[in-house]
């Protein structure tokens, strides 16, 4: 633990011990110089993705503050060309823009034209640049969900949430930093569904007095570094500069508890899903009685909840 | 609050303005001196009561541990003379006893024949000594719901719990402590349905770690004290010496919210039993998932049933 309270992510040089501790301990923990291919190479010039990418559409996030929001959405959707995408995110100003010169840029690729999006696979998506890119094979191949190329201008920063599906986050191109919080610190981060309401991390305000500003992971990736982040565990990336990364989600589960209609990897699981719709009925139930007897029962069913499912920590 | 934390409960000498703070706060408080009419000098009296009562049979707990202790059933139920009872329980010694000559002695009258028990009711129930007795008029007489005579060997502690119903506890002979704890304490009192499983309020033990031993009221009772115990307010009673007492329930809700089963004044509110029971559903889903899942979504269940019906305190 550092001098703010946070820890840090267990890094390995080894793909093999880095194997097995995620096997053993489905914990965060870093491959630091891991073997992704001619890619760490090639995606750094700046010509080179570029060309490959441009004549293909996507859909990205444009806006002119670096904190992304998703509440107060302080962003747009744009359609552009990857291509012309990859050019501007590199630099602090475009004279060619959408909205000001010094807007920044993030894809998070989907598969389809971003309208109806569907399961991302760099292969089929992407395949004049997908032979770059050497995934690490932590994981059954059978168990893969989607592999998500993200591009991001300098600064940006995506807000806290969780994935049901486990992240092997490669970092290709830059520099990012990793905040991450145990699932088990989901009462304490102002979730609306899978996303934390709390956008600066570091001082969340009044607003959110239970925010954990301490007691969560935090690591700088590099290139060539992956970053295994497990399903549930929330996660705010910051891009310290323009930033190329590939990221592999996994099923770590059987396939049934997965929505069959997921198309990032972060719907809640069918069981978790139907017990958080079930609670509506619970609640008009506590909602017929007087507030502080509703306060009452509304206790006593949470201690109920916590004793027969809650994990002793 | 006192040196050991805890704070002391409202004390009035005026039947009025202890009347006036009930309606407006719903908290507890004690009236000192109360008229509870000419049982104050009559059930003083050693023989007054024992020759008022004999005849009359009674179920009364029968036990050698003056904690009772509901988890470890540490009393018996015994049929006994009400008359002989009210002799036993002056004693700290009885030739004649059930189990041996130090047992102790404690009543919660019923109608009935304490097998099939109904709402108790002084003036039914007793009408040769209820007319010693006045209650004092602190709520419509249309929202009483059940009257109880109580007497108890020197000695004796009820366990921690809850009363659906708001309490008017009329101490008239002896002394006892009662501690209370608000029902926002819930979560913390390890309950079992209605009851704390905690027998030592004041040295918990280390299975019980949350167990409030500060913040809560304290109050010493003496005779024409009355006690306001509002109902969801946990308490604790324990008789300092012999004790008799009369305790008038009354329902502050409609109708509609009480269990028409209930002979007691303890059965869950409907709707809070709804919510418990219907509870059983989520928790069956959230088991559907392997620990760590069920964990997760335990605590957003958790979190929906707080942000929607807990009140801000």
């Amino acid at each position: 633990m550092n001098s703010s309270g946070e820890s840090e992510i267990l890094i390995f040089e080894d793909e093999t011990k880095f194997k097995n501790y995620l096997e053993t301990n489905h914990r965060p923990a870093v491959l630091r110089n891991a073997n992704l291919g001619p890619c760490l190479d090639l995606w750094k010039d700046d010509k080179y993705l570029q060309e490959k990418l441009s004549g293909h559409m996507v859909r990205a996030h444009v806006g002119q503050n670096k904190n992304l929001d998703f509440r107060t959405k302080n962003f747009s959707y744009c359609d552009i060309d990857l291509g012309v995408l990859v050019d501007r995110a590199r630099k602090e100003m475009n004279e060619e823009h959408f909205f000001a010169p010094d807007e920044i840029y993030y894809l998070r690729s989907v598969s389809g034209d971003g309208r109806t999006p569907q399961v991302s696979n760099l292969s089929t998506d992407y395949p004049q640049i997908s032979q770059d890119f050497h995934h690490p094979k932590v994981f059954a191949e059978e168990q893969m969900f989607s592999s998500v190329l993200r591009i991001s201008s300098a600064g940006v920063r995506i807000w806290t949430h969780y994935d049901v599906t486990d992240n092997v986050y490669c970092q290709v191109v830059g520099h990012k930093t990793a905040v991450l919080w145990p699932p088990w610190q989901a009462d304490n981060l102002y979730l609306q569904g899978d996303k934390s309401l709390v956008t600066d991390i570091d001082n969340p305000g009044p607003e959110f007095p239970l925010f954990p500003t301490h007691n969560r992971l935090s690591v700088d990736l590099q290139p060539a570094d992956v970053l295994f982040i497990p399903a549930l565990w929330f996660h705010n990336m910051k891009a310290k500069d323009f930033g190329v990364a590939v990221n592999v989600f996994w099923k770590e589960l059987e396939n049934k508890f997965y929505d069959p209609k997921d198309s990032y990897g972060n719907k809640d699981l069918v069981p978790g899903a139907k017990a958080l719709a079930m609670l509506d009925n619970v609640i008009k139930q506590l909602k017929l009685l007087p507030p502080e007897y509703a306060d009452f029962y509304a206790r006593r069913c949470v201690q109920k909840i916590q004793d027969k499912t809650y994990l002793n920590e």
